[in-house]
């Protein structure tokens, strides 16, 4: 099944264009948890527990389990392998390199890993990215607009009369020959939302920087989304997982993500 | 001792500009070595035993370690703790992401890797850097301009009247406070590694690319180092691990690991 596929049909099942980011910090887990063999994977697994009705992805994010050497990639691969199978996994490692180099991170996320999609950076350009577009059912999200500061410091900048970033997102279209790329573009720049889903109508985008970020939902709904208010990824990490720092974290996540998922439910069909 | 002091004491130490890039892969070490409990580890102990004398930095590329999750992980640190002290590693993994993030991958390389240097990918702007920029000892290559051939869909185009990767090192040269930062210049670019050069007078410059992606090494050397011949760091991987594909890879890997440095050393000093 093509990632879009899956995509779109665990958004419609779950009514919900949320998707969890699993940035999991021992620094912020509950302590009890710190007990366990494993509180990395026991604190996600409890958090896949209570939210996994209210979801369309998980996006584990690869720096938070690295920091932990091979403890850490061990807990990502269980926290993979225990995702439910309908729900696709986003993992996020903003990878990018030479061909020969690509083609093993693109098989550590897809076939190590079992990842459905992973995020990439083109600043190496286009055969950087071929290796992890040859897995026709998987996607690769590419950094287009980010929501940091330093956006501004590139992919702002005036390149052949339009921002560097649309460049990125025109070539990415044309790249899509598959239908395996997405784009990632952060809440924070409402504006070039819109632009870049004009240009690329069809394309799954992934959107981090509603919650800690804070990035405005309404804009970002209203112009993340497709035509018919689907293919729009939004992500939320930190407000979600530490919505408690106590033994009731998993309730609190439950009920964090279920009302940002009505919010930009609310959006999408106001 | 900041990095650059350490490179140059190894450099002077074994007259060398060589860094043995590892890119270990399994596919293609010598059979023998697959009966080894970690053939990885035992593959790059035998090259780095081999070649230690010889070069000024070895760089373990993350991806062919990642692709094989923990178990990768764990070689890729067992590497890391063997090599020996006075000579750097250059992690490279290209990383880049929001300042949180960021934070997160800088501790996975400088401190649960134990490596002096990383390679770093500034399209998300100076914040994502930072975190990286703020362990004042060691250092970050950010990537500037590629060997491949995709370095032309961005790195090459016009960013208000200059080239991309130029607006890289120019920006890169200006977060250098703290002396820690470098650049990746890939050898096939003989013409703007020198332009490069010009404005990055002091900085260590990674130059990938003269290997099996073919590069000229003289102008390589003479654009690439500095004003005394120095502070290039000139990358081999392929040519050297895996010279031999039988049980005496290791001299191999010795002999040519010799004849680049000896090569290097007659366009520096020729």
């Amino acid at each position: 099944m093509k990632f879009v596929d899956k995509l779109l049909k665990i958004a419609r099942e779950n009514d919900s264009l949320v998707c969890v980011g699993l940035d999991t910090d021992l620094d912020k887990v509950p302590k009890h948890l710190l007990r366990e063999d494993d509180p990395i994977f026991a604190f996600n697994r409890s958090i896949i527990d209570s939210t996994s009705d209210l979801v369309c992805a998980y996006k584990p994010n690869l720096a938070f389990y690295e920091v932990f050497g091979s403890r850490g990639w061990e807990a990502l691969k269980k926290t993979c392998e225990y995702i439910p199978r309908q729900i696709p996994i986003i993992l996020d490692g903003k990878r990018g390199d030479i061909g020969n180099t690509a083609r093993m991170y693109a098989r550590a996320v897809f076939e190590t890993l079992g990842g459905d999609a992973v995020t990439v950076n083109a600043y190496m350009g286009k055969d950087a990215l071929l290796p992890f577009l040859e897995y026709e059912d998987k996607c690769s999200f590419v950094l287009c607009l980010t929501s940091n500061q330093g956006a501004q410091d590139f992919q702002l900048s005036k390149v052949e009369g339009q921002p560097l970033y649309e460049m990125v997102a025109r070539k990415v279209v044309g790249w899509n020959e598959k239908g395996n790329c997405g784009l990632v573009v952060g809440a924070t720049y409402p504006e070039q939302l819109r632009s870049i889903r004009e240009m690329a109508a069809s394309l799954p985008i992934l959107i981090p920087g509603v919650g800690a970020q804070s990035g405005d939902l309404e804009s970002t709904v209203r112009f993340g989304t497709d035509k018919n208010g689907e293919l729009a990824i939004i992500n939320s990490s930190r407000a979600i997982l530490y919505a408690s720092s106590k033994e009731d974290f998993a309730e609190a996540a439950r009920s964090e993500t279920a009302k940002l998922r009505d919010s930009i439910n609310r959006c999408r069909k106001g």
